[in-house]
Parts: C-alpha cells; structure tokens; sequence
C-alpha cells in the first residue's frame, strides 16, 4: 500500500463558498488544531481580490502568523492557492510552502471562474509554475473539472492529458486531478491516472474530490489503488466552489481518515482531534455538516484494542 | 465488465426501522414503481410476527397481490426474508419468488436479532434453505454483520468462511454478504469476496452494504471489482436494522445506479423513475432522505445525450 498525505483544502474550498465571514483568530485556532492533529499540509487560503471573496482577505496574515517561529512543525507544508501573477507575488511575499494553481480543463467553466479560456490559463499557469520552481518553492499545478462540467459535461481524457503532457513538457511533476463538478466515478479515475503513470511513472500524483453524487470515497479509494499519494479534502466536508453548478462538499476529510485508519493507513493522524474541530466547524456555522462521523462516530477503537 | 442485478430491499430493510406504519395501497404503489422501473428483484417484506414489528404485518397480503396475474413483469422475481420455519411456511403459502434468510457472523448481533446464537442459527437457516430448494424456490442465504459489528467490533474473516464453508457443503450457492452495522471498507470487501471465489468459482455472490461511515458506494465498487453480480439497496437510502448499535441507511438505490449508468451499466433501469418514487417516500415520511441524487439531480443526461 502506498502512503498517503492528506492535504485539508477545507480553509480555502471549504470556506470560499460561505457567506459568514470567518475571524482570523478561529482560522487560526483550526489551523493548529489541524497541525496538533498531525495534517501534513494545510491550505490556508487563496490570493484573490479580497473585495471579491473577503472570506479569503486575511491569507497573507495567516501565513505571516504561521511563519513564525514555533508555529509551524518542521514537517507540516502550509500551502496557499494562486490564480495570477499578483496572487503569486503575494504568496511569495508571506512565505508560502507550498503554491498550488491550475487551470480548468473544461473552457467554459474556466472563463467563469478566471475569465480567461483553457488555452490561455495553461500558458499563464506554466509561467507561474516555473516561476515559483526557480524560487525553490514547492507547486503542485492542477486540473479542475478533470472528471466532467456541470455546464459542459464529459470531457475527453484527451483534453486532460493533453493539459497534463505540457506541465510534464514544462518539468513540473505534482500532478493533482480535481473532480471540481463531483462528477468522477471509480473506473473513470483508475483510467486518467493509469494513462498520467503511462507518461511517466514518477510524477507526484493528487486528487481532489467533492461528494456531489456520494462517490466521493469511492474515487478516493479508486485514486488510492491508482497510485495517488497526495488527497485533497476538507473538515466536516465543507465546501464546493462558488463558480460550479451543482455545489456540493469536499471529500469530508475526518471521514477519509477513518476510512484510512480502518485499513491501517495514516495512523499518524489524531482522529478525534479532526472529529472535535469539526464539530466546531459546525458549532461556528450553526448547521449539520455533511460528515458521516460527526453523526455516526468512529469506529477505529476496535482497531485500536485489537 | 459483470452483469449487475438490482435487488431493492427498502420495503423490507428501510421499513421496518420506521415508526409511520405504511398502508398496503402505498407500498403497492411503492412496488409498481420499481418494477416498472426495470428493478430485476424487489422484497416485498419480512415473515415475522406482525405484534412485534407492525411495519412487516401485510407482507402475505402483498405477495398475494403481487402474485395474481398481469401484477409482476415476467422477468421481475420477488423476494421476501424468512427468519424461522414458520415464516418459511406463510412464505410458501402466498407465493414467495425467492426465499432470502440467513445468520449473523456476530453472536451479539445474532442473539439480539434472533434469540439465537450463531452456530445454532447456521443449523436451523440450512436446513429451511435446503426445504426450499427441495420445493424449487429460488433461495439466497446470506451473512449479516460479515464484516464487522457494532457491538463485538471486528469479526474475523475466518468466521465467516467458515459459514460460507457450511453453506456450501450444503449446495446452496447464492450467498449474500450484509454489512449491517456499516463497518466494511474496500479492501476488506475485497479480500472477503476473493476468499470466498478460491471456495467455489461459480458461486452467485451477492452484497448489503449500509452507509453508516460514508463507504457505500465505496464498498459496491470494491464488491464489483469483486465479481458481485447481486447488489442490495433501498430507496432513498432509507433503512438500519433496528437490533443494531449505530443503525443508518441502506445503499441509496438511486444513487447506486446514477453511479451505475454514469459507468455504462443498468441502462435498462429507468432512473428518473427511481428518483420520483424516493420524492415520494420522503413527502410520505416527510422528512429530507439521505439519497445525494435526491438532492443534487441526475447528470446521467449527459452521457445519453453523447
């Protein structure tokens, strides 16, 4: 069995979407919840227009905080989500670990959400990619509605694995596939990341799921026999990007861990610390998160006591 | 890829754990539903004693129904769950299709379930199997809480082959592997099944998944890559069996066979009318059911439309 490093996106794709705008001090407070219960990389937030997303105006602070001494461990990657040039410069500025950016494979759902088409945005991303690898920065570069549009529905493997050669053309290797739509199913994500290992077999392969249709661990443990190491997700399953039709959660990532822990994976992580925060994930916004455990709870103990 | 037959058990699993008493007129129209909707299989209730679970009193009434001509497609079969010899004996008055029984692999769950432990329980299903063989019913013997319990926790794979063993030295072959308490994950699944096909190749092996921890879905695919031809669900994902610790719904039937279609099988399933009748279950109980179609909408247009 391959290791596996959960990657919370819930600060970025989780909150996005949420009109209640969270204060930096609860962020904070999750952030080291998450840290303490031993996440390897967290998102912080995304560089946007912050009079666009105000949710998302208090990323660079974030980074500032957690680049202080002593609030970071030394194996933990905070990672921050960049659309442009400008978003980029200011990740660079408040010293982001981990950049991500991509691009959507799916030319209409692309200009809603960057005005710009797919062609265009692959060229941009590239640039940035590259730019950011010269600074010794970690990417990940990524493809979103990989797995199908809401507006446009299928798309062909070709458009993305055409999109994927030029990041590998490109020399960037952190591949992460993105379901923005939730529209993956299992034997879909075997077959694109069998044919991205077929292109090289060492590229760093992530995933990036949303529960929209109930598949979500389910492409998850499909992704996992594909070879994908790296599985985006977010607390109580919150989430959905604001710029998709039908939106719908991330991956719950407590209810990924779990599912881990019961096959005897990422026994690292303190799941109860995940189930706690996001019960205050749920108390902050006065609802019942879509998460399975929140309700149900864990059954890892009997694991545990075996 | 496997031929996969639906087996809709929400009248029997998803009622009995409900309070609201169903009149007969609605589940006959509940079932006139899905087999219209090209459901192959479809259990029409359980043979227990009507004082203790009222939900389960008209299940004679309703194969009597069923049974008088031009009510059921040709092709349609219908099932009902026998738990003892007196069940067995109405079930072969009103004209059962195919007999459904079985154990619990979890003495706990057993005890509670049947007043009996397992080893006792395997003895007495058999020998009704066998009776119903004898008078050529089809019949499906299956294994609750195989791969887990809510309350022993883990039960050993040995265990349950060892059922299976049993099962089959009897030369019954259509075995089924309930989930009753939601505790499988893929990989255990897997392994289950295998198991059970290095025993006999030709056995039919069925599945019952419930979607306590979020892995429905998950371990039906796990079960399909299996070779699982049979798969258990209930609309709406109504359900739980109400001797269990922590009871949650059934595989959700519509979105089972959303995820289905959207792989190019069960396209002779009607799926909007699968989705109308679940609308019609929640107006019924009236509350919000935990199926994602539900919620989300079909997408299955886009691949019809290509």
């Amino acid at each position: 069995m391959n290791e596996i490093t959960m990657h919370e996106v819930g600060l970025r794709d989780g909150l996005q979407i949420e009109k209640q705008v969270v204060p930096l001090e609860k962020k904070i407070a999750w952030v080291d919840a998450l840290l303490a219960a031993g996440i390897k990389i967290v998102q912080l937030g995304s560089f946007v227009n912050p009079e666009k997303v105000p949710q998302m105006a208090d990323t660079d602070k974030l980074f500032a905080h957690f680049g202080q001494p002593g609030k970071t461990p030394a194996a933990a990657v905070l990672s921050g989500l960049v659309l442009n040039e400008k978003g980029l410069e200011r990740g660079m500025e408040c010293g982001v670990g981990m950049f991500c950016m991509g691009v959507s494979a799916s030319d209409t759902h692309s200009r809603k959400n960057t005005g710009k088409g797919t062609e265009e945005a692959v060229g941009q991303i590239i640039a940035m990619a590259q730019a950011a690898l010269k600074a010794q920065k970690r990417v990940q570069v990524s493809i979103q509605s990989a797995f199908g549009c809401g507006f446009e529905g299928p798309i062909p493997p070709e458009r993305v694995l055409s999109i994927v050669d030029r990041y590998l053309a490109a020399g960037i290797r952190n591949i992460s596939l993105a379901d923005t739509a939730g529209h993956a199913y299992p034997p879909q994500v075997e077959s694109l990341y069998a044919e991205i290992l077929k292109r090289d077999g060492k590229v760093e392969l992530a995933c990036h799921f949303h529960n929209t249709y109930g598949l979500g661990l389910a492409n998850c443990y499909a992704a996992m026999r594909s070879g994908v190491k790296y599985f985006e997700s977010a607390l109580g399953g919150l989430g959905g990007c604001p710029f998709t039709k039908v939106a719908a959660g991330n991956v719950c990532t407590e209810d990924l861990v779990h599912s881990l822990q019961r096959q005897g994976l990422a026994g690292e992580i303190d799941l109860e610390k995940l189930v706690e925060t996001a019960r205050d994930l749920g108390r902050f916004f006065n609802r019942e998160l879509p998460g399975f455990i929140l309700k149900a709870g864990s059954i890892v103990h009997f694991e545990k006591a075996q």
